[in-house]
């Protein structure tokens, strides 16, 4: 009996398990959808009704799922304490918690929510590729994000410096320059703040021509490296 | 006879039939401009005669081409439901249509012309690369589309919980953050919406550092096919 | 006689002949700047009557400099219509001509005054790179440039069809919805025009993720030819 | 006695070496975001004092680092001159400053405190990385350095011909232009300044084809010799 519940639950390669795994991921899209749509202001009662049936629905298959997963484990205290263990009780704890506690901190509760979208990541090969990718150039990437934090931390101060006088309301501080820092050396520029002195627009100037390069550089080694790791699997 | 016409309109290794594909591709530009000049409000109603002119006889040579490639074709029903057969039906089907419906719909036929760009692929080698570039990278770049789509919608649902009670007009629900996470993560930065909050401004921080390096690699993905295809094509 | 001058003018491998160079491209500079600093609203007379003087020396200068060239060019008429020397031509007319005609004209050709920067390529190896890289992937970045425009028209009709009602003022013609194809497309985002409707933020989602990859193709395919083009001389 | 205090301070490889220097480091970050909130308005005089606290501290315990690495180096004036040696001065000199210049230029005074980070250079092996990519592309990214200034010069002039007329306040001289160049070529867009008139808009569309491409390659070069330099030593 075990064994059979096993092999639709976890291994997939039986037309029953298939579906299972179709089914739950079905079933986590509508949970997403229904959530996103809960969110929409001035709902009728109706739909309320309806999104809130349709998340008890989904909470009861996930809560099955759940306790089905930890039947079939080899290793029962193994499996609740893995990622995808931990991810699957994150997923349907709000629900439960929610009889419990008071309405203040059910806002952020609901939030957790969302956790099931990391359940659909069980089903996707690509998540592979990309831990492997971010674990090979592991040390590479977090020496850049240590050069870009300080980069941005130096445009944040330099602009504060040039800025601060003129327009105070919007560089009030060397906390408020960071957002500029980091909204400009992406290239996002919303145009909320942009230096407007001559001294604040050549500072922009040099450090866009230094930042650019730098800023690109954990992208290019994240991209390289999963190239890499992408072009063995296709050579094995 | 057949012969003869299948010579001019199908191969492209003599010179009458090098004119009639220069004659085809000159009248798509023209037939796309006049499209494009129509859209123009106010124009005086001699140039619409004008542009309405150009448009039926553009019409008309393109019906007697799509006879005529009917005609040659090996296999008529295969010509009719190949790509280029739709498209060349596609092209000329509006004006048909205009005669025998009410006016309402109109509007989006106008715009089924402007699949006559289509038409221009017929003589452009490197979709063929494209096409071979997409192909042979298929399977990653659907894991990363799905990745980013992920990606996008958590950036959506963080920042609807940090900015909704401040800006409850931009950030109504998680549909109208997913345009910000859009504008944001591509680093378009409209600056119609963006964050306000402390902890808006600094999940989007978060977001943009680990966002920008994965919606560059679907984009990276193709590049690298694209090269690695032209680079095939020339070592033959 | 004219083989001295020739080493000066033309070789670069003697004192006197690096002196001269470096003499042409500061003189450039300066020229440059002039022209930068006449364009500034409400100038001195005083500031205005010194910088006419510096073009007026950097004019003499030149010109010795383009006779001197015609005078030891192995083939006069080979040097004169060559690249080089018509940028050095160019690059004196507008002084000569302003004598000849009425004032309307004038503000054009002050603007040929620019040209004298192209006189700067002459000392510069990076060009040939440049050059070089951009003709060994010629038919790759036509062929690519090509459906960039394609895809920039389409993107421009779409966003016409889906905001020309709401948005009639930014959005009446597809001329119009161009500027915003090309600003989104290429992520700039001035955020002078964006989409308001439900349909055109859908569509600016889908141009977006296809489009951010077709349009960073031919800047991907020349930085490579560049790449190939700088790790050959390397080689060598 | 000195060997055994160049052990701690300079050398790696013992506990209270890797004690001194994690201290160090960690006074380091306190003093910056010291620093940081200093600048923050309307702070309460409390805070004022606790802030001006810790930055004595830091300073004493900075000037006995540095007493301590001037004592224990091979050669004293080697090290004074040396980056660090300067670095190390600088990070302190501000504060004995402060006792002897009036108010007036203490602000600048200030900022030279920030120089501080710079101390973290001494303990990030990927700055020797970064070092020598740079260097082995040295002459390559001065020479796109040096073209990407010219097209920057270029769009600015271009736009200024355009766009002085219609928009006086925002492109009344070149110098204003460049602003519009390097806010546009870098994609930051933030949306202050944009071109309304139909020549520079078709200006703007060129320059952008072309520009974005030329931009990208510094960052490109110095991401290649970055990457390159990270694979040889991993094959170390």
């Amino acid at each position: 009996m075990k064994q059979y519940i096993k092999s639709i639950v976890e291994i997939n390669d039986n037309r029953l398990s298939r579906y299972f795994s179709y089914f739950i991921q079905a079933l986590i899209l509508i949970s997403i959808i229904s959530f996103s749509l809960e969110t929409i202001p001035n709902l009728k009662s109706q739909t309320k009704t309806l999104l809130h049936s349709i998340e008890v629905f989904c909470v009861i298959v996930f809560s099955i799922e759940y306790l089905l997963r930890i039947y079939v484990a080899d290793s029962k205290p193994k499996f609740i304490f893995s990622f995808f263990g931990i991810i699957d009780f994150l997923a349907i704890l709000p629900f439960y918690l929610a009889f419990g506690v008071d309405l203040v901190s059910l806002r952020a509760l609901r939030f957790l929510r969302l956790l099931r979208v990391l359940k659909l990541v069980r089903y996707n090969r690509a998540m592979n590729h990309f831990t492997s990718a971010i674990k090979s150039a592991k040390e590479e990437i977090l020496l850049f994000i240590f050069i870009t934090l300080i980069l941005i931390y130096f445009s944040a101060v330099g602009i504060y410096y040039f800025e601060n006088e003129a327009q105070p309301e919007h560089f009030s501080s060397i906390f408020e320059s960071l957002w500029w820092a980091i909204i400009t050396l992406t290239t996002v520029g919303y145009g909320d703040v942009y230096p407007i002195t001559l001294g604040g627009k050549v500072f922009t100037f040099f450090i866009l021509m230094i930042g650019l390069g730098i800023v690109a550089i954990p992208t290019g080694i994240i991209s390289a490296a999963l190239t890499k790791s992408i072009a063995e699997k296709e050579s094995k």
